[in-house]
């Protein structure tokens, strides 16, 4: 089984994705996570509520989610997004069935209500926050779907233990659902070739990084991408073997990556 | 198997469906479909691109929906109500997994782009409108769902023979679904008693409707509820024998439907 995740930025080619899904399909169960943070923005601009992201003191962005802000997340998430990548994969015959992390609690997550924030140079408590970290997957549900020839289509949020909507990062709930299901290969698809040492410069690809030292890495990383080192190092931890970063823009974008023409972790 | 139908009004009692449903699922597998109308035009609103409604010549209403109706359409019935019925459901212990017309092809429908509409003394011919008339079923989906314990929470949008998402009336698809799937018992809540003779008297409840006759009683409904009407007797054509339109706002309504507090119709 393979499970990829796509990012959920503008330039994402889901043409690209879905004929390299339907193609792998034939030889593999697959099951598909995606983000959607640009259309949120968007929306959340247009509702006149602009996202707002905090950062934590040791450095990693996040969205700051009150009732608001979640109510915009499960529109664009579970809904637009969703279900226009659903139908995306239908018109190249693929059984997609486009899921949330609430439905049937397929992400378990543990509640996260405070949350510390560094503005300036001071540190900050914010409370009732409804995020939370995933901790464990109704992989009966899954299991159920891919056997039975559907394709996953997941997104957060997440469900807490009380059954409270939480938003949870995609990235690390879909490190969480390799352990569980025993998938050795991730994929991550970005809007950039892979892990670059200089942003700017798209041929500055690191085309190897060995997992022991993922942490080094950090330092090529900004704001929310931060956020993939921490789930790669979950996913090793869950008993992945190996990552692929890749371009989400190009032709063959899942081939692609698993040939290492992206950034392979292992 | 019962098929319950929950308007999308804003007294709808959810927490009291949910009782209901977790008694009921005790003996029997049930479908829940929901609207969500309310809510989108509340967003839609928000956005700046108020609901269209618009008049057929034969005075049924229903909403113009282009690429940006259906949008919000898709955050809303999707998204927001969707996952906020499942994660309420499941705080009542029930194993809910909330799905769109779209998803494994659930719903599938015909696209009519066509829509003659009378404004004013005028019949106007609008194009390109995205939404389309339910036509088949993916009744694997459904069984292997509810065979495997999970109950079905599904809404509009459907998605078209052409794999477009399409904008498509939930009673209607509720009436194609119950045929395709052979259930017998189809409850309705709305916000009112039932049927009213008298929309301003809530005492006015017609209790008993031949389904022979269901289209005589087109002179008590109003715009939307036509197409309660027009739903009723398809499912009729489609083998269901009995349907209860009950009230959503009050204790026990789906048991109170059954019971026949409300309209039944058979």
């Amino acid at each position: 089984m393979l499970i990829i995740k796509a990012g959920g930025g503008k330039t994402i080619n889901w043409d690209f994705i879905a004929e390299d899904v339907k193609e792998l399909l034939k030889k593999e169960k697959i099951i598909l996570v995606h983000g959607a943070s640009v259309k949120r923005d968007e929306i959340a601009k247009k509702l006149g509520s602009p996202t707002k992201v905090v950062t934590s003191p040791s450095g990693v962005d996040s969205v700051y989610t009150d009732e608001n802000a979640l109510e915009i997340f499960l529109m664009v998430y579970a809904g637009l997004v969703n279900k226009k990548i659903v139908a995306k994969l239908q018109a190249y015959g693929i059984n997609a069935v486009g899921l949330s992390g609430i439905d049937g609690k397929l992400w378990l997550a543990k509640a996260k209500k405070d949350l510390l924030i560094k503005e300036g140079t001071k540190t900050k408590l914010i409370q009732n926050n409804k995020t939370g970290r995933v901790e464990k997957i109704n992989t009966n549900l899954i299991s159920l779907l891919v056997d039975n020839h559907f394709l996953p289509v997941i997104s957060a949020p997440a469900i807490s233990y009380e059954n409270e909507i939480v938003n949870s990062d995609n990235d690390w709930a879909t490190a969480v659902m390799a352990g569980e299901l025993g998938v050795k290969k991730l994929v991550f698809l970005f809007e950039a070739p892979g892990l670059l040492q200089d942003l700017s410069n798209e041929s500055s690809l690191i085309r190897h990084i060995p997992k022991e030292k993922i942490e080094d890495f950090v330092v090529y990383t900004q704001g929310r991408m931060r956020k993939k080192i921490i789930a790669a190092k979950k996913a090793f931890s869950e008993g992945v073997e190996t990552i692929y970063w890749g371009d989400g823009r190009m032709k063959k974008p899942i081939f692609n990556s698993l040939k290492g023409k992206g950034t392979v972790i292992k």
